[in-house]
């Protein structure tokens, strides 16, 4: 053999696709992929799940779908790739074109010469600058090691509380992990005030907040963790939050992100970008053609900002992988960046997200409208349907998608609907694109006029200004905490349905049912502001036109109606059972 | 009131949605909606559900999603909406703009004026030219009286078995509602050689006719129906199939499609087209411009072939319903067309298709090639993870995608899967933007490699001339039922999964384990064509490749691995037990 030689530095995700890929097109390429740890090629999302006890062993993450574990000896002889485990780059000469290894076993270094290089080094956790935070049973859960570690403290039965400490991803999946199978009391704080900052859009950030607290999670928004403590009493720990409050704990775990580990990179003088990450062109090359680099360590392209993004995520590392073996072997992929789609489970719920957030879209310079839709995941009278929460955000001058994201019980339909906008949004779709955006129709698995295409043609009344819609936060902002006394709430749904609210609220809560109201129109007040509501929003918007008809023009429409106000919570002394059937 | 005159003919999905958009839009407008029926707005899609249990009343196909009939008092108190059922319209005076319309109670004819027309008469289950076609006992499913007098006899329990003639999405729906809940022996007609001919490529539908069969449905495929008479001893039917069987049976249901009716359109002089099918523009308006036209009666553009097709479906009649409503009041709303997606769920089974079949493709003039991936439909270590069975029609030449379709246990997985391909097909994308479509990625809900994009990989390895494949059923005909002499199959599987086929298929089963296939390549005969084949697919990729630098190239990949073929029935004297485990 007399092919030319490969390095692959990091052994996980990107690193093992591309040197298979490569050795599929030109088998007679010497590959040799090295990493410091002494596990390679595993699936890190399913860490959670490991600890949740979903997944059994480290091994099912580590193995193949056809139950082969993908150790060394596996990559030796199935795919005639070297793995030096326990090995570590620790410098690159671009010269020499050598990478210099240190054995960690024996301390012995070597040079590896290499004719294209690929870096893959990955990510760190962030750690938060916490006083305490290197306290022993303090710990983040991003590789296997801490992530058995944990398990194995679960496993003594000895923690009882815990502490997670920031509420993106992992936190919320962590949340589930503890909670769910180990019935450990969690709490879970974030310093922002939803959860999943940057992620969801306030209103669907509320529903899965709601959830957390449901199934017994202590949620703690918009407060930091001051100090970690060893409480002398009991040996375990204390967390100091501000605002004020102290939690003891036997279990703390961070989950602040991570930062793209580029010191290799840098040293070598290879170009980063912004956002701290390694930058690489379309056929992922950093700034020395012979050097490729992928996943977590590299920034990309955001195809709906235009601008480079740190996006680490184990899907994107896998395809880019395969785009570096393709042009390792002389070929021409391309990876084009992302539109920044995500999903995932919180207990019951799931959750999906593509594009991005109202917040960022502010942020870069575009004038976002939250549309928010409530509908059956599939036709309304299949027994299995349940209801959606549909978030999209729309550039008001352009009428351009910025994103999308759902939250719902059925987890598949949820990201079904959230893969299928992520499809076009690379084409710059407009509202009018999601209002005919084909959805495959059956009773069993959409509506006729599916939630997407009531998304679009919402989002579409709202830009024509037919429609005004108010977020659930605002209406419980202005209606349930201030209680504001020029706000009367005008509910068009049933009595039977309307009645407990109304001997709530009793006066600012007006009932006069959708299909009553033409005939009862000087029962409106007309010097109140009105807020709209229904169940789902639909029958309020029909009454908005209706109102506007008759002159009354001071309305705005409840977004997702009562159905959104439930699900996030906001009724926190409603009455519980309330006439008539839930979905009226 | 002085509004515009707007008569819509046809009250159910197109009609109701133009006419409540308008209103909407411009209240102030006369807008009466006539149907010779006495039931109007029902879901006609949700039938085999009422007809199965599934859906308890024909109320609850009549209701909106807050339980609300939707009758004429219905329209006339909430949308202003003036319904007039039993009333059939006659005939069209396009210079005098009226719609002659007789009350089929009191036998009174009169002419409505109209500013504007709306046809929305949808279309008629084709009555296939069988004697006895007539006799009681025959029917089709197509609209609620027929399906409320199936539903009623089979209240009796007096029907022990029916024929269903024609294997098409409402055959098999209606297969697996008698079948399911009803407990009816079922005998399935198809006069094609597979089920859901001109939907599913035949790989796929072998997997779901093996699926109706274990349910307990007989399929009968390249039967056509002769003659149904009725039995003189007991007064049932007698059908009589062509090659011969005869059937006796209580009950026929004719399932052979749809024609759009056209009559009061081509008596009108509008243009019709190539599919017999109302002409209509982008607008949706037909060949007089004050007349618009939409739902099962009119023909759009297949957006894969540019061709006009009759494609009638209720989730494009809703949708084309609105952009009549908004273009009625002034506006210019467009529907561009269809990629012709679809879904059904049959029994266990999710089913969903978008684009055109290997078969259409042919008869398009495009050069397609079939890929079939077989996957886990969410990460492989996930628990409730399952086999995806993915089909995609690519074009050889240009590359471009013509159509994919996908069954599977999650049925919300595979039409997910479906409506992200469904919705870039308008960009005419190739091979490298599926490898490329951007999955929503957690353990719960995707692979970190998607069955999405393996099946892009899949594709583009078979272009390159990578991936030699053959369909499951072409391994069928050559090695399990011609038992081709020249053939062998190579079993690159472990051998505890593979010793079962090779007690059974002798020397013509040669099993090398694909991790030990390098080391033992003298074994491998060099005067055979070899059918490689593993679990899914992947291995027996490797194996190729691998085979290949050894210098044999005479070998062909089995699409779908022992998987697919399990899985359309191709084994049925298989052993039952294999050691290992199923998905090896």
């Amino acid at each position: 053999m007399n092919g030319k030689k490969v390095v692959i530095i990091g052994g996980v995700a990107l690193g093992p696709k591309a040197a298979c890929r490569l050795k599929r097109l030109e088998p007679d390429a010497e590959v040799v992929i090295v990493d410091q740890d002494e596990y390679v090629s595993y699936g890190g999302c399913g860490i959670p799940y490991f600890i949740s006890g979903d997944v059994n062993s480290v091994q099912d993450l580590m193995s193949t779908s056809f139950h082969m574990l993908r150790t060394p000896q596996f990559f030796q002889d199935v795919k005639d790739v070297r793995v030096r485990v326990r090995t570590r780059a620790t410098a690159i000469d671009r010269v020499k074109r050598t990478v210099r290894v240190l054995d960690l076993a024996s301390g012995v270094e070597d040079d590896l010469p290499y004719d294209q290089l690929v870096i893959a080094t990955g990510s760190t956790p962030n750690k938060p600058p916490i006083p305490g935070i290197d306290l022993p049973g303090v710990t983040s859960v991003t590789n296997l090691h801490s992530a058995m570690a944990v398990k194995d403290m679960l496993s003594t039965g000895k923690v009882e509380r815990a502490v997670i400490v920031g509420a993106g991803a992992i936190g919320c999946e962590m949340a589930e992990a503890l909670g769910d199978l180990w019935g450990i009391e969690t709490h879970l704080v974030e310093i922002e005030d939803q959860v999943l900052p940057g992620i969801l859009a306030p209103s669907l950030a509320a529903i899965v907040r709601n959830h957390l607290e449901e199934k017994g999670v202590q949620v703690r928004l918009g407060r930091r963790v001051a100090e970690i403590r060893r409480d002398k009493e009991d040996g375990g720990l204390e967390v100091e939050l501000k605002p004020e409050e102290i939690i003891r704990t036997e279990l703390v775990i961070t989950a602040a992100g991570v930062r793209p580990n580029t010191e290799l990179a840098r040293s070598a003088r290879l170009a980063t970008g912004p956002s701290g990450a390694i930058i690489v062109n379309e056929m992922l090359q950093t700034s020395d053609p012979r050097i490729f680099a992928g996943g977590d360590c590299i920034e990309i392209a955001h195809l709906i900002t235009g601008k480079p993004v740190f996006f680490p995520q184990g899907s994107l590392a896998n395809r880019q992988g395969r785009v570096i073996g393709t042009n390792l072997a002389g070929g021409a992929a391309k990876f084009k960046g992302t539109v920044g789609s995500f999903s995932m489970k919180v207990f019951d719920l799931g959750v999906a997200s593509t594009g991005i957030t109202p917040q960022a879209a502010l942020k870069n310079g575009f004038d976002p409208e939250s549309v928010l839709v409530v509908q059956a995941d599939r036709a309304h009278f299949y027994p299995t349907q349940d209801l959606m929460y549909f978030h999209m955000t729309v550039d008001r001058k352009t009428r351009r998608i910025l994103g999308a994201q759902a939250v719902g019980a059925n987890g598949d339909a949820v990201a079904g609907r959230i893969n299928s906008i992520a499809a076009i949004l690379p084409f710059k779709p407009t509202v009018e694109d999601i209002s005919n955006l084909e959805i495959a129709y059956s009773p069993p698995f959409a509506s006729a006029l599916d939630v997407v295409n009531a998304t679009g043609n919402t989002a579409e009344n709202i830009l024509d200004g037919l429609n005004r819609p108010m977020e659930p936060g605002e209406f419980e902002r202005c209606f349930l905490i201030e209680e504001s006394a020029d706000c009367l709430c005008l509910d068009v749904r049933s009595p039977a349905n309307a009645a407990p609210f109304v001997e709530r609220y009793g006066s600012r809560w007006l009932n006069i049912p959708q299909e009553t109201l033409n005939k009862r129109m000087d029962e409106v007040p007309r010097d109140k502001r009105l807020l709209l509501v229904c169940n789902s929003g639909v029958r309020s918007y029909e009454a908005m036109r209706q109102l506007e008809r008759a002159g009354i023009k001071n309305t705005m429409n409840v977004q997702g109606g009562v159905a959104a106000l439930k699900k996030s919570g906001a009724f926190p002394k409603a009455p519980k059972s309330e006439g008539g059937d839930s979905r009226d």
